[in-house]
């Protein structure tokens, strides 16, 4: 049999043809994982719902698990671009740290309202017992998002807007409560009054740690 | 065909006995609930499960949606058992406060482990986008529970321990968000130092709504 000879400039179009259906399934296996949950996701739900056949999904993700792995990886390049990107334009200190949490309980809550749930929560509840490399993942990315939230709060302590003896970590763990709480909140009581509720929660927040307080 | 006419002691004996196998039944759904979510319930999986027929089960749950609101309710009595009947003992003010987030973290956590997970959070993320009875019964049971808080919180200001311009609903959100961390938090990063956290970030909160912050 004889082999086709892809020139260069062919097979980086079917790279980037390649690319594209990825991204164009991975988008819908995100929407498909804010709903179901990414425990819901099959590879043959997913097939069926982006007008494949199992073994061309197949092709881009080599198993279940590798899918749900790459949809967690949108979830949070989604989740950074909504919230941390907006953030880091603000001065560092206070209104860094305000921005964080307008951009995470206004934007982040509206784009998984869309989505009909926040993937990260349901996770927090589908992966608490069920190890594995999904739950790795999951609170290794957890971890991260706290570490960059301690980082905000340690500069809030520099520029002298936070106490010197506020501890970042216990800072970040009550900004997540907030947040977390948000959106538990909105699903069940509506998103207005949820974001209300948690900026005012926040402000309290900044309140009580301020060095004068 | 002639009927069998039952003695009063008789369909007394039966009726105790039917409300124990129902009983029985609804343990067994609870704990199931608890890992695979009131989604994952099935009058088929649940009659596996208990080694009886699904007619069995049928004619103690008349419905799959009745099986899941029964379950509902379980889990609230639990949680009253819990948290609230022994939280109620303590001196109204900040002493039941206390109690009811320490039987809360600490309690409700460790069943809500033991058991693979805390139903009520689950419940949240599944229902958040799904209409119908067993979302409004939870969201019922949700605003009943935030009802109790504020007024536990409204004594507190009563008492003077709270400040008087402290808003009961919006202490109960605080409340709330607090536990809702601890759960999502000790799921995924271990329970000793969720309630740790948990309870540090309470007593703050007690301080920066006390009369003199």
């Amino acid at each position: 049999m004889s082999q086709a000879v892809a020139s260069p400039s062919t097979s980086r179009r079917t790279a980037s043809k390649g690319a594209a259906t990825r991204d164009a399934i991975l988008a819908r296996a995100y929407s498909l994982a804010c709903v179901q949950g990414l425990e819901g996701l099959t590879i043959g739900g997913l097939a069926e719902q982006v007008g494949m056949s199992k073994s061309g999904v197949f092709a881009h993700f080599g198993s279940r698990e590798d899918l749900q792995l790459a949809v967690l990886d949108t979830a949070s390049e989604r989740f950074t671009q909504l919230v941390m990107v907006p953030a880091l334009r603000q001065p560092r200190g206070l209104p860094r740290l305000r921005a964080i949490m307008q951009h995470w309980l206004f934007d982040w809550l509206r784009q998984s309202q869309e989505h009909g749930g926040c993937l990260f929560a349901a996770a927090a509840s589908e992966y608490d017992d069920r190890p594995g490399a999904v739950r790795e993942q999951l609170v290794f990315r957890e971890d991260q998002w706290r570490q960059q939230l301690a980082r905000a709060a340690q500069l809030a302590i520099d520029t002298g807007e936070l106490a010197a003896d506020a501890e970042p970590d216990q800072v970040a763990f009550e900004l997540y409560a907030i947040a977390v709480a948000v959106h538990h909140h909105a699903g069940l009581f509506g998103h207005a009054d949820a974001r209300e509720r948690g900026m005012r929660a926040f402000e309290r927040l900044v309140r009580s740690y301020s060095p004068t307080a």
